[in-house]
């Protein structure tokens, strides 16, 4: 890698003759399928902007001009251009460069990201900043087209189309969000896409002019027209233009020059520029390029054939959700599934193809996929909304306004909840619990392992009102299966009666205490286990209960502390007088870096060793 | 009212010859100026939308068929029309009609809403339940130009766009939201707006295209060209039709005739259609088409003049953070404001008027507002951003991902928080303690009276790091006035030591409480009284110190139980092992019904009385 090894700091790419480009492409291209084959990442997303990076890169003067990244995960070529190259043995591990933009990282990452469409709304401001400041650095926003359905990047475009003054905004358009992409905005720049421009267009356009539909009792005459007419009539980039954006494009992201020219003409405007950029996701990795979607995050993988170490015997919780909502759709007609563009990873593939016509895939738009549940819920359906735990954060007022509000039987579905892992800080499923347990009438529940949670399934689909169901990434344990009480609303269960101590536990670390109780018994400590299942309403009587017999009663869940499961029952004991003594073991209040979920819980004393020896400290001590 | 009398059930409106429809329309109108200038409500919006309610009616079969108010303070007429008119005395009441949408109040109420820019999707979801169904109702969403800057409605746009079934969008367009309108997608429906459909626009678009901007070298030239001839460029409707929404319109709005064929043109299709009504907020009544704003949500006013009661000597906490921002950002020209189409009622008129450069209204777009600010932060600014509790739920993900996570020092004033009265359930300020004291980082602060107000606006503005400040609606008090203490980060303020017993009193408790505890000495108690002054974080000394002191220690707050202040203090004092007792003066875990706040503090004993009363039991039960 000759090339890549002379770019150790921001702007060396400068200093690569025009000539070494495409072999520098090459090269950054090897690196990462190098890299990421051992250590996993986002892969396809990368392959796709080599080009687009090394042209803004060469169009920009980082750190002064600012870049933000959507999403971020596609920044790695980004990291390589700005002296990171030597950080990707450790990209997304415990202590190492993170796969995501990171201010704390470098000032050529002029912002924070993970969630998507964030990047114009972030562009707006700094513009406005900088016009403020009279500054004069360039602004540039990179967004995908499937970050392009979120709500927060509409209401952005919105705003940006006001402004005065320049920003640049590039639409890497690669067909696809993380699979295929949704909605009247795909199918817009699907158009674009094959527009030719000149060619056709006119005719067309005169063509159909004179079949606009008019006002008042032309309408109906003329809206029949329309339906032939006015649907094939297209102008490249109108959409855009009407919001106060001009629109440059599509071009080919592929092409530097290209796309260095677009740059440059785009910065002689004092107005907000969309510059529609097409790219190839996976390009240059054939096992990529023909399987994108398996290549957008992927565990290490063979360089050779691009195979992956699935463990398709794993059976996740992922999959349990997967295969459990197919049952209960089959007895069910009225259940349906929605999505916010995560089919695959929530586990709604099979449901998707088994009933196409009950699959709701809305877009990344979780607002917009709890309040359209809603909509169905009220006209008699069961809508499961499957939403990782850190992107239903988006989605709190529409549970709260829209479902609970009415008492709605809308079941959502929370993966990822608990320590997620090697996305880091945005994307740690840490803040359900506080989130979600005040909310009014909804049902919140986690299950202690896999059967648990087609039970909680079970309940919940034929509960009459909102439910929520967290449970966590990875394995779902089939331990604790002899455990198998029905779920009954607001009722905890026992696991171990124990003697003098107990925990209320909630989730994974159900099974964790049972095997932690085990050990204790060796220290002569007689740990009782409740599987709390119900967050909320949580089982009063059964705290009553261990109050009524312990000396301590511990709690435990994968959440933070504040507004978490274990404070509402450390507030419930202090209200009701108890004079044993209580502690709660949960996650500290703050946001949890990238590792994986077991390096990140040896560090918080949050392992099994580390929870066992503080329990064993505070039962001593009695 | 001759004719609005024969209106008592849903579809009478039919029974009325198309003759009397002006005359009605006159009925309603002195009808609703009669019943708001007495007991207050919505009513600029509600004369606007006379005639399109009852060309609805005309077309619609109510209850059959669904029809979904967006935001819902424009129902008024749609509720005369549905048998309710004898409610209207009761408006928005305690235990009277609601002044939105309440399926509850009436099987023609499709769905209950309050939060802008939910119909859209709501009415999608619908859809999507009718066709599985094989129904064949009609599902009409009507949303204003307003609510269409948020982006919950694009992205159901974006996933309407696919549908393959009627569903008919009415663009209530009557220029404004609740102020006056921002924004691309505002600027474009005014180009929509002035659009003669056919004159002129032919001529435009042969011009243009032979301009209209290509790719690679011909970029800069063509950008030049475009700049004077693409944004010339217009076609009616073609946002909407790149979406894949039919489009027609603008018609008006006030033409019963006009409507109901536009009406029955769109229900033809198998495809959404949008529908572009123009109509003028206020009509018919001359006080509030001169000043629509003045009359979108008002008090009881007089009829003739439409003179209202203003309070204007009134100190209310709007005002006071209003002159308070102004003074901060005259002394600190790094101080910026952001509001949500709410310049008004948080109280940044003023601001506004004075630093317009440093003032961003983004129209209603909760969620960009924040991202926005968290952009400007980041390129050294200090952004306060102004939004009511109820509305800045939208914000959540924003505050935890974009601004909290990278420690960006914004500042979020949240007026109308805790119970804020007529607008009821979707209105109240009960839940942002639960939803904000998680956020890691994020310090949070309620002011006992005007003057701490800005104390804490003055720490805010001068603290490195995001900061919020809950106040809630009317009066801000100015007694306690003596206390004065400087704000320093997570320390309460003493205002009473007390002996054997205290509360921790947050915001506007803090009096309450104050002037309880003059009561409880008649009675022999001498109860202590903390101004806790910060949610997070909390002061853990000054809990220790009466722990230490007190036989009960009381919290209070305005927010509901689970997840707010005195969970956090109930659960730290078991974890410490405090032997005394604990009470939490909280609002139950609830939706809170419309009243106002003093009814409602009546309903629930959390008025003055009711809490002396349980503050004292306890104590003397000691």
């Amino acid at each position: 890698m000759k090339l890549l090894s002379t770019i150790n700091e921001p702007n060396d790419i400068k200093k690569i003759s025009p000539a070494d480009y495409k072999q520098l492409a090459r090269e950054i291209r090897e690196f990462l399928v190098q890299k990421v084959s051992a250590t996993g990442g986002h892969l396809a997303s990368n392959l796709g902007v080599v080009e687009l990076t090394m042209a803004l890169h060469l169009f920009l003067d980082l750190p002064k001009d600012k870049l933000i990244w959507d999403v971020g995960h596609q920044a790695y070529t980004h990291k390589i251009l700005t002296g990171r190259r030597s950080g990707f043995d450790t990209l997304r591990q415990y202590e190492g460069i993170s796969g995501f933009p990171k201010t704390s990282e470098s000032d050529c990452d002029a912002f924070n990201t993970g969630h998507s469409s964030t990047s114009i709304s972030v562009a707006t401001g700094i513009v406005e900043a900088r016009e403020l400041n009279g500054d004069d650095y360039k602004v540039v926003a990179v967004i995908g087209d499937g970050a392009l359905s979120g709500g927060l990047a509409y209401e952005a475009l919105n705003n940006a189309g006001e402004l005065k003054a320049n920003m640049i905004i590039i639409l890497n358009d690669n067909k696809m969000s993380i699979s295929e992409n949704v909605g009247g905005m795909a199918n817009y720049l699907g158009k674009l896409r094959t527009s030719s421009r000149y060619t056709g267009i006119k005719m067309k356009l005169e063509e159909s002019l004179s079949k606009v539909p008019a006002v008042g009792d032309k309408v109906v005459k003329s809206l029949k027209a329309s339906k032939d007419s006015v649907k094939s009539l297209f102008i490249p980039g109108m959409f855009f233009e009407n919001m106060g954006i001009t629109y440059i494009g599509p071009i080919d992201g592929h092409n530097i020059q290209i796309v260095t020219d677009a740059l440059n003409a785009a910065a002689q405007t004092n107005k907000p520029v969309l510059i529609h950029v097409i790219t190839q996701k996976g390009r240059g990795y054939k096992p990529a390029e023909l399987d994108p979607s398996k290549f957008h995050g992927v565990g290490p993988f063979d360089r050779k054939t691009g195979d992956t170490i699935d463990n398709k015997n794993t059976r996740t919780y992922t999959r349990v959700f997967g295969d459990k909502i197919v049952e209960l759709a089959r007895n069910n007609k009225k259940i349906v599934a929605v999505s916010a563009a995560m089919a695959d990873g929530t586990g709604l593939k099979k449901f998707s193809k088994l009933f196409p016509e009950r699959f709701f895939d809305v877009g990344i738009a979780e607002e917009h996929a709890v309040t359209f549940a809603a909509g169905m819920a009220s006209q008699g359906f069961h809508p499961v909304v499957a939403i990782y735990s850190t992107f239903l954060q988006r989605s709190y007022d529409q549970i709260v306004h829209d479902v609970a509000l009415s008492g709605l039987p809308v079941t959502f579905c929370i993966d990822r909840a608990g320590i997620v892992g090697n996305d880091g800080e945005t994307h740690q499923g840490i803040y359900d619990i506080s989130f979600l347990s005040h909310v009014p009438g909804l049902v919140s529940m986690a299950p202690k392992n896999a059967f648990e949670l087609e039970a909680m399934m079970d309940f919940a689909c034929n509960y009459p009102g909102p439910v929520s169901i967290r449970y966590p990434r990875g394995k779902a344990t089939e331990k604790l299966k002899e455990f198998n009480a029905p779920i009954v609303k607001g009722k905890a269960e026992i696991i171990r009666k124990g003697h003098d101590f107990c925990v209320f536990a909630l989730g994974r670390m159900v099974k964790v205490m049972d095997e932690i109780a085990d050990e204790l018994l060796n220290e002569g400590i007689d740990l009782g286990v409740v599987n709390a299942r119900f967050i909320s309403p949580m089982d009063t009587q059964m705290i009553d209960k261990f109050a009524g017999e312990s000396k301590i009663i511990f709690t435990c869940e994968e959440n933070v502390c504040r507004g978490g499961f274990g404070e509402a029952v450390g507030a419930y004991l202090m209200e009701k007088g108890y004079r044993g003594e209580f502690v709660n073991l949960a996650l500290p209040d703050i946001y949890l870096v990238q590792g994986t979920p077991n390096e990140l819980r040896d560090s918080l004393g949050f392992d099994p060793d580390g929870l066992k020896k503080r329990i064993l400290d505070r039962c001593l001590r009695k």
